[in-house]
């Protein structure tokens, strides 16, 4: 088969390679239907993640439909048309067992296109299928779906959940990429009463203003007043950090009220300043988080409800042997618009226009 | 009357002061039967907290009698005896309707001994009597009972409370001062597996053990070490900082489990490094805070039933007029081991052995 | 002024009443700008409550002016435009303390129209008015905010808070009356999966779908099978009891999943069959409850920002001294097809096409 | 092997019995090292659980050693000690992935003894093993461990948990048998200011005060103004019903207080009666669970620490062979004093003295 496979620091390519096979009496193989690439593949192409060796087959999100199971796989069987989680799930962990899927101690937790072949591929093996795998609803497009599979769960968890959004609250989102625009997204399914969106680019404040932001500010432009003027001065109820930089990280635990919450999703790569001095008197509560996927099956049935326009967020759609021009596209947001790609065996080269 | 007045950094005495009396139509008069002193008296003392002005009775903990009350002052009478709550709660705010009482937007909080004349005096006037302070059961000794004002729904609160402390739980504290082993004291209520107790002092150490610590790690010696050893290398469930230097802090962050949660009760006057590139994936959950004092009814009726030994904190006693001495001693506690110092009318000048 | 005053069962008039006074330090007095009337006036009238006096003016809701205060009051003044809560809270109480005002054991609790003088007329003196009344936002009109005094907190608290309404969730709401409808519109602030509502009246069923219902169901019909069918034979993840008859409350709970909750809102009048030989296994969890109208400054948030459509609920208006024929128009609602009627200074007499 | 068989309603006996084989690839046999007799053991063979077919082996609660695990079993071998849980967990279906291993749906649950063979036999097959047993730490007796397999879990997550015991709270357990003597111990894990037990037999009373209760109430005497007396009339925070018959639930819903919380624990074969029409009003939650043993590891932890006084309720000894002469002594309870039995095979027959 073909799969986009990592060769070393800036080295990939769309080529030949093994078909996948059953190894472990929970396997699944799965023929992909449609993949999307992740702000994480970005750094692993850059170096930035280690432990991925080269040879590895890239990617942890997917949707596809069931080839192949091992003779432990309960829940799923050939043909039916399933998601494939980012994490992998061993079941039988003690964080397995609490929903902690993410911090999996039995083999799983992020594994795909990280430890072993992802998911950008035209077939891919799924370990722990029955936990890892969730079969979708016809009435959920594959493009759709795909978007299931790692950003808004992690959005939602990470973010929204436990940054405990309530009704009537006031939310920050610093950062307006993907993955702050999911959060806007999955917020409002708290009812909110505004949610204020801060990123540096127009056009992606422009993206969160349309998918449900109520206010959106400047990054540059002291938020922070933006805030407190909307608040009385209080701050936030809840901030989400999507960026994953000291400075971003600052500014949230400055825009929150006492009280209130600050929910990091982003991912870091250099410590922050955490002003004890001042927030020790505060009654804040800063949380961090991998996704445990634990809310796919949740957020499943509101897609299929028709109540999570996870779509809007696909800026570009390839077919599945274009990879190495999606990652370009992708790579290149600043210049592309991109926010998501989805790449497929339907799917046309195509450039979305958001529903406004 | 007499009373412990500030009179700028490095100065302060027990003097002659006027009588306090009835300002608001919520307002109580009570004769301090007991105090105590808080290491924040120290920091007011020293000059850390500008904003107590020369001429502030200090002090925001007592247990007296209720000698006057205003006219829309319900819940009390004069003749009761009755626990004064470091904090003042307007109970009209949205932050006093939340039992937030630390963070009153409505003229209280923490104000006594520090925006107003405080409790180390003879009398002592108390703004919104009725939700700042608390009828004593006569089961209660004042030196006892004194200890509840602030320290321990300080330590159950922003710690245990923060913390989440379960049954079956391992829980580090790091800080084995008064406020860390009230906190030792109070996670107990909640059947953790093990408390780990964390200091530099053996003195201090071995107050934890006798209160009820399972193990004690010297701070110098790799207390992390000890941790991930007891804990197959996951570290601990619950990390409570009571010291409040940036160094325990940030051991405390290396101390958590995946999954865990570090509540931070110190008071910090300097900014910590909050190592993001090792804990954005880790799901920890990080507090502080301010004591609210929402939990000193349940402590009282804990203390009450002879399940709170609050007094085993106690290592020296004083007559009232004592005062200076007292501070001398509380603020020598490398020389004199002192923990917590009681002041009052019915005590001797003496030094409590605790009990084993 | 003139007032609606009980004279006994089935008695009762507007006529000339002495002018309300300050009576304690907490008190305020306010010109009544906008009421309605509540299921329960009808029981008043009835004699149902018997603690009720004759000569008593009735009434729990209103909207008004504040004109006097007395010289406790802190966070109103004459000028202020108010939401009279249909509950008073003293403020001081342990279950006021906890914010379960309705349990008030200070004086407060239901008293307005209840045990001294309520809110159907043109002044009303208001107890503990510091915790009792409500500013107004100027964005949110008078008869839609009056639907906050007591039937959406009720609708919000007992039933969507209580039922702990989660996104995803299979909702069914028995009763589509004014608080079934009220907990139609509060259960979408979580984002159910769907939202099935049961009554006996094709027009309260057509008003429950207008709203937001996804399904309805007639209550002959085996709406059990309905909620059963959509759900793979599991049962609703939530059920709101809102009409208040034991066969009501019975079909509640068969309706329900494992591991899922009833939430009662309706009055009851006779005790009920709990199947516990059925129950006993199924991890189902019963709540109960009189509002204590915590939520309402948070519901008052929502309406300012256009989120909540009370108004939608307000079938008929009339001018302040036409109570007699609302009370009658409200009484017969069968006939004349009210949901909630609302009288004031700036109605005039008219009956509302509810919005599609 | 021997196995105790169940013949139809009133008859059994210790006897030959295939001895049992892996069927699923993630079956484990056990040999069973100690094994008790639960109520519901009784009651099927009284022939109320029809779904009991003749021929099956009794027994729901096991410890033992591992002897063989079939190919996908991954946390457990051969040699391993470890606790048979009462509760077999499919871990894949909805309810299994959120901890209710009661509620599984995925051909778990409650089978062992019931649907399958279960532990009272020499042997026994154990599907699901990796979240069905537990290892057992090496400080844990037999005969301790194996009243966590069912009583202890039952009592804690249903009773205690359920329950939301807090510190200070008011606890009443009516019920003074293993079950409410398992929730009298477990309930002190929260620290509750005191616990009223409630039955008709001085004997468990006293035994309710020794292993705890600090009050203890005759079920024929108004148990309830006992507690009314201890709470100023306000009710038990929570009530614990461990006895299973309508009039003990509604005892139950009597003895709490506005705001608190009524936790079933009992077995029910009749409905009860609920007062809603006293009820509506008073924010009471009722909850109602078959146990899920997702607490099995924590109270595990806690009995390894040496927290957990198990044994305590062990009454009786047996060898595994006398199990006929067991029943008798464990249904014929008034006469015999018998609270829990232990049979196994290092166990001599022998009647504890229970520790004072």
């Amino acid at each position: 088969m073909k799969g986009f496979v990592f060769h070393g620091p800036g080295q990939a390519s769309w080529q030949d390679v093994a078909d996948p096979g059953i190894k472990e009496p929970t396997d699944a193989i799965v023929k992909v239907d449609a993949v999307t690439i992740c702000g994480t593949d970005l750094h692993i192409l850059k170096g930035d993640v280690p432990e991925v060796r080269p040879g590895t087959v890239l990617g942890h999100e997917a949707v596809g439909e069931i080839v192949e199971v091992a003779g432990d796989v309960r829940t799923v069987r050939p043909g039916d048309r399933v998601l494939v989680s980012c994490i992998t799930s061993c079941g039988r962990c003690r964080f397995c067992r609490d929903g902690s899927y993410g911090q999996c101690r039995g083999g799983g937790g992020w594994i795909l296109g990280h430890l072993v072949d992802g998911t950008q591929a035209e077939y891919v093996r799924v370990p722990c299928a029955d936990l890892s795998v969730h079969p979708l609803p016809a009435a959920v497009r594959s493009e759709d779906a795909v978007l299931l599979a790692d950003i808004f769960p992690t959005a939602y968890e990470v973010g929204v959940l436990n940054g405990h959004v309530r009704p009537g609250d006031t939310v920050a989102i610093v950062g307006a990429g993907p993955i702050g625009l999911a959060a806007v997204v999955t917020a409002r399914m708290f009812s909110p009463q505004r949610i204020i969106a801060v990123d540096l680019a127009p056009a992606r404040l422009e993206a969160a203003h349309r998918l449900g932001a109520d206010a959106v500010a400047d990054a540059h432009e002291a938020p922070g007043e933006l805030v407190a003027d909307l608040t009385d001065g209080l701050g936030a109820d809840v901030v989400i950090e999507a960026v994953g930089v000291p400075e971003s990280f600052e500014l949230c635990t400055r825009m929150v009220r006492p009280g209130g919450r600050v929910a990091n999703v982003g991912v870091h790569g250099r410590p922050a300043t955490l002003h004890l001095e001042d927030l020790w008197i505060k009654n804040v509560t800063i949380t961090t988080g991998l996704v445990d996927t634990h809310s796919t099956p949740t957020l499943l049935r509101m897609a299929a409800a028709g109540r999570l326009p996870t779509g809007q967020l696909v800026t570009h759609t390839f077919p599945l042997d274009h990879m190495e021009e999606a990652y370009d596209v992708f790579s290149k947001a600043g210049e592309t618009g991109a926010l998501k790609v989805v790449l497929g065996e339907k799917q046309h080269a195509e450039v979305a226009v958001p529903a406004a």
